[in-house]
């Protein structure tokens, strides 16, 4: 019995074994068949990488001449590998990222190679034996300074890989001199084939196809606002739907947007710190007020902790009586819209790089439906009905008020950014169609937005956009977008 | 008069130059003294970074010894160089990271280097005006191909160093091929310059005072666990304070702790990426589930954000009348206690790694606490007070009971971590006192806690722990909490 039950569980093996192999070629199909719509949606969701991808090629395409031309390799000889590291590790996805690794890269490289320059003087005069105790004590030193200093909150942020590349070029340049006495030759072909390679990397990054860390920044805030505007827009239409209006899952997605702004802090930060090295770009100059992004990030994260609570109440198990319901829909729906559409304004503005003048009205309009929905729930409507059925709703339109706040909160700050980095003001000339020709127009209650009250300032400026300047905008944002 | 005003200017001038001067010995010396508490706070924060760039400096100052020592020097020549390099990138202040680096980085250099030596082959048959076009695509190509794969999200949290030092490798070995023919030499040197580099500093971080990104990881979840605890059993004597009970601001330090969980995310996914590339340390075995880890995390910060809905109420504006709030206060207060209470014993637990169900009684306290509250919302005591006055506080008390759901996830989630890395059930003879005695008491509502009804399990286990191997657990912890 156990034989044949070993020769049972060896046909049971085979036979798996068979149907193993025969399942492996429409595995490796569906494998490679999902890895094929993989590669794609990289590809898709920010084209970008793509010719990001070719510059880092062409780039070392370049650089490997310094190989390849006998003029230049006689002169420079294997310190050229410099240039092609410098490229590997310099070259980043943004012109900030690339410009600041490149100054740091390059300050570092000069600086540590001027004092291991001198660490080796200095180490030559201390005799056979002293030379590697004291060349060893001064590495160790720096070492451990410079590595510390690397903790420092402030220094992280931006000068973090030069203080990696001191502490290699003083090590490699103060080491080989124990060995190599044509060390202020060696350390001066280092410092220039660097400078080669990194002036490829940041020349390459901002001529072709430039990808510009603050445009991103900007961009990125941009959107996020608008994700908040669009849950809010249509928070009023989900929460109050009738039964039987179940839509499919797919045109509710505006519903998660906001989900990524709750986590986008990180992502703000560095781009952020990548701008500041940015130069002036496009319609952005060279200071402009990066870290008012952030202040505007911030509470535009803060307005998003609200939406999360409102959106558990979207799925909660306990629901407001529909008697309820009915009674508050109108005002929360009014609330809700007016915020929604003051904050898809807000970044509309913030796009086109105008004043936020034009959100000011639907902020009111939003403060006003807030009183009205306090008034309603003052006015006693309330004294017959089971509280208990009461409650989800009451909160709801409680924070609802909160967001009235929050989005007030952004709109001051989004003014304080436009008047810092003065932001045009919008001409007569701009018919509202035009300047709402950019805005995505996928959702249900969009539907009912009306655009005839958008207050359009007229100032006499020389800062004031050509209506064409305007309407063109949108295409260079466009392909922007999605960071 | 033109000249007086512009002579008045110069002695201004001078006079502001001269006082500029005479501030800046003071400047100067409170530069200095900034500068000193800011060192000193940086290493205070957590002294294992002073350690860390101390271990930095003793990694480089021992590989260097290839360049002093003759026999080696003799074998590898200017290659040692590589050994200098390896140590400064790859030596991290985890051992996760840097094992993570250092594997990388090996394998990267292996495959590259054997990659590279092929295309020199490949392109030696294709004669001397070909081999540089060929050398020139195929280096293209593969750092075109390289770049982009380094997009894909899994790769880039795992091996985008790889990626990245793939690209040097190859292009290196590949181009200098050109000019020089004993490559084979070359690679093979690399690759053990760079393994020896990368070995130093693994058993470096390993053996001295090692940090362990999984540590980290399991103490931060906890820590912050906790911060959440000690919010909600503030919460409770902060929002129904009386007047005049006013306490000085750093008394409060507890109810803005939860604040750094709402941004710990991407923290928390980098330690969980470090700590897969660790071997078993400590309490934690190879493959200890650190991807459960980062769901309590996401429940933990979910609650978060409806903490920061609270404590957006302890700050309002309209506050609910005092009527109402000596009403509620009891309910509100006992459900906020008891969830603070479920998380503390939850962190707690985490920490010594036992099993969480010491917890359960609280959360079970917190739900019929709940339901008080909601009975006591129901009983209709409402009806003659303005409702504007109530909704506050309502507000508050729907909160509360979100949190309570959280609170409940987070327990499963723990419940489910403690089962899958089999975590030891306590022993009767672990005392209450005994098992509390990590617990920080710095919270004034502590003061209430009753340990009577801690819930001890009693399980014949081969892994009970002994009492005094639990006793002495938080000693190790500590001095890790601070990430």
């Amino acid at each position: 019995m156990e034989i044949g039950s070993a020769s049972g569980d060896k046909a049971g093996v085979f036979t798996q074994g068979r149907r193993w192999l025969n399942a492996l070629p429409v595995k490796f199909k569906d494998k490679v068949a999902d890895t094929a719509t993989n590669i794609k949606k990289v590809g898709q969701d920010d084209p970008r990488r793509v010719i990001h991808s070719l510059k880092v090629g062409l780039a070392l395409a370049l650089v490997s001449i310094f190989y390849y031309y006998q003029p230049l390799y006689s002169n420079f000889g294997v310190t050229a590998m410099w240039a092609i590291m410098t490229v590997v590790v310099v070259f980043e996805f943004s012109v900030g990222a690339t410009l600041g690794k490149g100054l740091n890269r390059g300050m570092a490289t000069l600086l540590a190679s001027a004092l291991g320059v001198g660490a080796h003087h200095l180490a030559n005069l201390s005799g056979h034996v002293g030379e590697p105790i004291l060349l060893g004590s001064l590495v160790f030193l720096q070492a451990a300074i410079s590595t510390f200093l690397r903790f420092f909150p402030k220094i992280k942020a931006r000068y973090d890989y030069g203080l990696l590349i001191f502490i290699l070029t003083f090590s490699l340049i103060s080491i080989s001199g124990f060995r190599d006495d044509e060390i202020l030759e060696l350390a001066h072909k280092r410092v220039l084939t660097i400078f080669v390679g990194g002036c490829a990397c940041v020349i390459i990054s901002i001529v072709v196809f430039p990808v510009w860390a603050g445009e991103d920044l900007h961009n990125l805030i941009a959107l996020n606002i608008e994700k908040l505007g669009n849950f809010l827009e249509g928070f009023g239409d989900e929460y109050f739907k009738r039964t039987g209006d179940a839509e499919s899952k797919d045109d509710k997605k505006y519903l998660e947007g906001y989900k990524s702004v709750l986590n986008s802090k990180t992502g703000e930060e560095s781009l952020a710190n990548f701008a500041a090295w940015e130069p002036g770009h496009g319609r952005f100059q060279f200071r402009h007020p990066w870290k008012q992004y952030l202040k505007v990030g911030t509470l535009a994260r803060e307005c998003a902790y609200r939406i999360e609570a409102l959106n558990g109440y979207l799925n909660a198990d306990i629901q407001a009586s529909s008697e309820v319901r009915s009674r508050i829909q109108e005002a929360c729906t009014n609330v809700s819209i007016e915020s929604g559409k003051a904050l898809k304004e807000l970044s509309l503005t913030m796009k086109k790089m105008v004043q936020p003048s034009s959100a000011d009205s639907h902020i009111e309009n939003a403060k006003s439906a807030a009183k009205n929905l306090k008034s309603l729930l003052k006015s006693g409507l309330w004294e017959d009905t089971d509280l208990l059925k009461v409650i989800p709703g009451i909160t709801v339109a409680s924070i609802l008020n909160e967001v009235v706040k929050c989005t007030e909160n952004i709109a001051e700050s989004v003014h304080e950014l436009a008047s810092i980095a003065q932001f045009k003001s919008v001409e007569r000339t701009v018919s509202p169609e035009k300047l709402h020709s950019g805005q995505p127009q996928n959702i249900k209650s969009a539907q009912m937005v009306n655009y005839s009250h958008v207050v359009v300032n007229v100032r006499e400026s020389t800062m004031a956009a050509s209506p064409s300047e305007i309407s063109s905008a949108p295409k260079a944002i466009k392909h922007n977008m999605e960071v």
